[in-house]
C-alpha cells in the first residue's frame, strides 16, 4: 500500500498553502480532487505541491479499496489478458479492480478524470500510448498514482509505463524462419502509424539480413491486427507463382487471416506455408493448426504496472519504463519449406 | 438509478426497528451492513425490515456510482462478452464497473460479502448458478439489488436471473444438420452435471426424432466445454469406418477441438464432416472455416441482468426470471454430407 510520508499531511499542506500563496482549504480542495478551484489557483497549487514533493496521506478506511484499470475498448483481444494480470495484484492486495473504459487509442476522454477523482482509487492503470500533461498533473496533485500499460510501445518519457520488446519479438520470429530455411519470407505488420509496427517491421528486417536475405518490398505489407487486415494482405500474397513460403502475421488475429486464406487457397499449413503469429493470446494454441507466435507477456505487463502503484513511493522520481522480454512460442504452423 | 421509496427512510427504520423490539442504531447498523451485530439479532431485523418491504435510501453523492459483476473465475471465453454487457448499461447510467472474482461456480466465497458491503454499489451482477439464502438477506437488508446470469440454465427460484434457451438452441442446431440430409449427427454436449449440457442434449434428442432417426448412443458424449474434450472425444467419434457425418460441438471451444481432430485424421470440414458450435462468442467467425453456429446472447444477458438492477423496485416482487431466444448462425462449416 506504499508508505505513508513522514511528513505529516497537515504540515505539508500548511505550508503548501503558504509557498503558493493561497488558503489552506484551496490547497485542501486541490488534494481532494474538487472542481471548484480556478485554472489558474489550481496550477499554482500543483507546483507548490510537486515542488514540496507532497505524499499520499493515509487511507480512509470507510472507503472500498479501489485499484482501476481504464481502456479506450474491450474489443481488443488484449483486454481479457490484461484485466487477469490487474486483478491478480488488486487481489493479492485486498483491493477491488475498477473497469473504465473511455477516450481514444491516445488518452481517456475528460469526463473520466472527474469521476477517477470521485472514486479515489489506490491507484491507476491506463491502457493507453500516452497521458495529457493536465491528466497527469491532476492525478499526482490527487495523489492518485498511474502507470500506462502500452502494448503500441510508444511510451511518453514523463509517464511511467509498461511495454514490451516488439524488436526483439520481431526478430525471434523471423529468425525462426530463416533458420528453417525459407528465403521467401513476407510480414504483415500492424498499422503504419503504430510504433510496434514499425519495430516488429524492423526486427524482421535485421533478421533478414542476418540470413543475407533481401526484403522484396511486395511482400512488406501494413495489415490492422485484425483478422480481416491479415486475411486481404494473405489472399494477394499467395495469388501468383511467386508467392511467399512463409508468412510472419504481426498479430495473431492476422494469423488467423491468413489461416483462412491458406485454407481457400488449399494450401496446407505448414507443410505448403509457414506461419508465425504475434501476442500469444489464449486462442493462439486453438487454432488450425496451433500457431507458432512470439509470447507477448500481456498478463504480466499488467501485473508489473499495477505492482508500480503498490511499490515505495513515486514522487519525485524520474518516471520509470519498463519493458518485458517477448520470446518465441513453437507450435505447429511452422516447418520448412517443402520446395 | 430506480425510484426512491414514497416512505422516507427514516420513518421506515424507526417502524422497523419497534416491530423487532430492538434499538434504532442496530437497524442502521444492519441497513449498512456493518458486521457488529448478532446473527440473531440481524436475522430479527432483516424479517421485519422484509415484512415492511423497506427499499434503498437515496444514495450518498459523494460516493462513486459502482455497479458490481462477479465472477467466479475469469478465464472463461464468456467473461469479456459479460464484461462488456454491464459496461454498456453502467455507462448508461453513470456508473461505473467493478469486477470481482470470488468463490465457485456455485456461489461467491464469504469474504466477498464483507467488501461488496463496504463498496455499497448500485447492484450486482452475479455470474453463478445460484447464491445462498444468507448472502441474499443481507444484499437485500443493505438495499443491495442483485441479479444472477446464469448460462448453465440453472435458476433457483427465489433468486432474480436471466438464462437463456438451451433447449431450443440444441434443437436448432440439430435440426440444422437434419434438414441437410446428415444421418449420423453426433454430439458432444457439456458437463453431465450442468443442467445447459442436458437441455442442449434433449434438444438435440428432440430433432433427432423429428426426423424419424434413431440416437446411437456411442455418438452422444459429455464434454468439459473447452478445446481438449471436443478434440479427444472427436479424435475417438472419428476412428473407424462408421463416422459420424456430423457434430454437434456443444459449445465453440469444443467445436474448435472437433476442426483440430478432423485436420488430423484429413478430412475436409464441411465437405466430409459438419461441425456446429455453440456460443457465438467472437472467434466462431475467425476458425477456419468459420463456425456455423447457435448464438447465446452472452452480452444481451448482462445487459438485461444490470438493466433489472436499475429498474422499478424490486423488494416485495416474485423474483424474475428472463431467458432470451437463441438463434442458429450459418457459417462455413456446414454442409450436406458428400456421400
Amino acid at each position: 500500500m506504499g508508505e505513508d510520508g513522514k511528513i505529516s499531511g497537515k504540515v505539508t499542506l500548511a505550508e503548501v498553502a503558504r509557498v503558493a500563496g493561497v488558503s489552506l482549504p484551496t490547497v485542501s480542495k486541490v488534494v481532494n480532487g474538487r472542481s471548484d478551484v480556478s485554472p489558474v489557483t489550481r496550477a499554482k497549487v500543483e507546483r507548490a505541491l510537486e515542488a514540496h514533493g507532497y505524499r499520499r496521506r493515509p487511507r480512509n478506511p470507510t472507503r472500498p479499496a479501489l485499484l482501476e484499470l481504464v481502456f479506450h475498448e474491450l474489443e481488443s483481444i488484449w483486454a481479457m489478458e490484461l484485466i487477469k494480470g490487474v486483478e491478480q495484484v488488486a487481489r493479492e492486495n485486498h483491493a477491488t479492480v475498477v473497469l473504465t473504459v473511455s477516450g481514444t487509442r491516445h488518452a481517456p476522454g475528460p469526463e473520466w478524470l472527474e469521476g477517477v477523482l470521485k472514486r479515489r482509487p489506490l491507484g491507476v492503470v491506463l491502457v493507453f500510448s500516452t497521458l495529457p500533461g493536465d491528466v497527469r498533473a491532476r492525478l499526482r496533485s490527487a495523489s492518485v498514482p498511474f502507470v500506462v500499460v502500452d502494448p503500441a510501445g510508444d511510451p511518453d518519457p514523463d509517464v511511467p509505463s509498461v511495454g514490451s520488446a516488439n524488436w526483439a519479438g520481431g526478430l525471434a520470429a523471423t529468425r525462426h524462419l530463416t533458420a528453417r530455411h525459407h528465403r521467401r519470407i513476407a510480414i504483415i505488420t500492424g498499422p503504419q502509424d503504430m510504433l510496434c509496427s514499425r519495430a516488429r517491421l524492423d526486427g524482421y528486417r535485421s533478421a533478414m539480413a542476418m540470413a543475407s536475405l533481401d526484403v522484396d518490398p511486395r511482400l512488406v505489407r501494413f495489415g490492422d491486427f485484425h483478422v480481416q487486415g491479415g486475411f486481404d494482405h494473405a489472399m494477394s500474397l499467395l495469388d501468383g507463382p511467386d508467392r511467399p513460403t512463409a508468412i510472419f502475421a504481426g498479430s495473431d488475429l492476422q494469423a488467423l487471416g491468413v489461416l483462412e486464406a491458406a485454407r481457400l487457397k488449399g494450401l496446407r499449413v505448414p507443410q505448403d506455408l509457414s506461419v508465425v503469429g504475434y501476442d500469444d493470446v489464449p486462442l493462439a494454441q486453438w487454432s488450425s493448426p496451433p500457431l507458432t507466435t512470439v509470447h507477448q507477456p500481456l498478463r504480466r505487463m499488467a501485473e508489473e504496472a499495477s505492482r508500480m502503484l503498490f511499490g515505495p513511493e513515486e514522487s519525485g522520481k524520474a518516471a520509470q519504463r519498463i519493458e518485458l522480454a517477448t520470446h518465441l512460442v513453437e507450435r505447429q504452423s511452422t516447418a520448412p519449406p517443402s520446395a
